[in-house]
């Protein structure tokens, strides 16, 4: 992503808060595909080929924005993400939540 | 709202969920406008007559379907509006936050 | 609200990106609310008193946020909203979404 | 993010919209990071380390719920994510945004 941006004179449009509004302009489109649907189920079985492929364009435009603002944040992502994992295994330990299913609705 | 969508027969898709997955694309849509300029001044000196009339048509999407989530979910906005700001008045009075500017960081 | 943010010196933190970043800090905790519900009935019958208090405080927030930023770029956000329905109304003529519903899908 | 939600019995709650909804929630925690600071320069020089590392487990939030709304989605999107660098390649061709900067302010 960093590379992408130099070769098109992009990084002085690339400051932590343009890429944290263009994030959000992403999710928006991302939104967009699900709204008028009501409830999808799993594995999307009734779409389209192109819908999914639209679909995989809008997840992948959240995604790339979110690693070029953690880089240009200079937060390692991949790090930063497994460590969430191992503090999320911490706060909703296997047994608890298995024992107790209410509480596994606020994670 | 309420009328305007039932003459279209929309009340089929709008249901809570469907209309708040469409209020967060509106957000989107928002965000884009202000995505690549950096801060913005007060009062958009800069922008041409016709970036705020298209900013005017984004802040509206937000607002309209906010209001019909509002009644779709039998919650009186303008009622709920009016007691938060007495909520709010309480939660950070006058007199404190003026003395304490830190504090009003965190509002 | 301008009044609000002035009493309490909040008018130096009120700049258009910082309003529209808490719009969406707000919209992210209206969207908290419904997460893991799955699709929710019209109206909220099952919904607790407290549960639907809770609602309207985070629809409030959304609303206040979202009108201060309107004010704070120069833009009447009614008379922008009562202009929006009127394009609308336009764009989605009642007799050609009524004869044709796959179009209002795409609304 | 499959093993971690079926050995907590989360499967029955992560449906497609339930888990976008839970993604708007993460990127609202995320920009409320970003809301009262106005611009912040790259590499975010005078953040405390407590705030960088906040700010590395909000990024990974929004990470984590979209690679499990992928999964959920059957959407692959390490996969996706390479072919739409490869369409923004195509799309926005080097020499062609470097000769024009404008062009690439709506990127």
């Amino acid at each position: 992503m960093a590379e992408f941006a130099k070769e098109r004179d992009w990084d002085q449009f690339h400051s932590p808060r343009n890429l944290l509004l263009a994030l959000v302009g992403e999710v928006g489109e991302l939104s967009e595909i699900f709204q008028w649907r009501g409830e999808v189920p799993k594995g999307l079985p009734d779409w389209k080929e192109e819908e999914k492929q639209h679909l995989g364009e809008e997840l992948s435009d959240v995604l790339l924005y979110l690693v070029r603002l953690s880089d240009i944040c200079g937060i390692d992502l991949g790090k930063a993400a497994l460590r969430k994992v191992d503090l999320n295994a911490i706060k909703y330990p296997v047994s608890k939540t298995n024992l107790n299913n209410e509480g596994s609705q606020s994670h």
